[in-house]
């Protein structure tokens, strides 16, 4: 892979600080292939994010699918260049628990203004708790 | 609007602890209308939810319509039943900053066992910053 320049690498590399909502939901790196726009990250589903059946709270799950499939497309991009997310559709195939939820995150199909996203989040057991599809706008920001 | 028993009602009253899920994201009631099956709701978006360019990851803004749409429905629930969230659509209509959203959530359609719920997220301005909808399936607990 060649050497990526950017925020988002900047990050990956301990260069920065991880951004506040990453931080919170516990993300952390696994693998990542950027020219193939794959990422497979890990969270840490907390108690602080269940409802009052104990589950974890489907929004936050849509957080993680969130933060695993932007990161999967930001990968991409040019360090001028950012990507915020048009729309977010989630499914909650069954209830998660407190614990490890590890995300795999795609690029789908990416234009020169709009990419398409995909991913699913996994339980420890390895099965789906949710699935997610995603759209993003591509912009370059102007300097 | 007549009493209501049931885990939902004793967190409105104080009488149980709020969820951990909306604690985390501030939480509170502004109106509720459980015969009209609708909701408006309260959060504190703080810097923790923020993403790298300093909005509101989109993702939070999620777990706030999720918490809006679900209690809307919730509060037209017998104490026994309860309503998983089956999906999740949010659209991303602008960037949130820190600071407090309401939510205003509803009950669009209600059959027996499926509900269709809709909402929106506004910014101290009265702008929208995202609207959801959402399905949920209604079970009732054996015991």
């Amino acid at each position: 892979m060649r050497p990526r320049t950017g925020p988002f690498w900047d990050f990956l590399a301990g260069r920065a600080k991880p951004p506040p909502a990453a931080a919170l939901l516990g993300w952390e790196l696994i693998a990542i292939d950027a020219d193939a726009g794959t990422i497979s990250v890990a969270f840490e589903a907390g108690e602080r994010f269940t409802n009052p059946v104990g589950a974890i709270q489907g929004g936050f799950l849509a957080a993680m699918l969130d933060d695993t499939l932007g990161p999967a497309l930001v990968a991409t991009l040019a360090p001028d260049q950012f990507a915020p997310t048009l729309d977010l559709h989630v499914q909650f195939l069954r209830p998660a628990r407190p614990g490890r939820l590890v995300g795999h995150g795609r690029v789908v199909r990416r234009g020169g203004g709009v990419a398409f996203l995909a991913g699913e989040l996994l339980a420890p057991d390895g099965e789906a708790v949710a699935v997610a599809t995603a759209t993003a706008r591509i912009q370059t920001v102007r300097s």
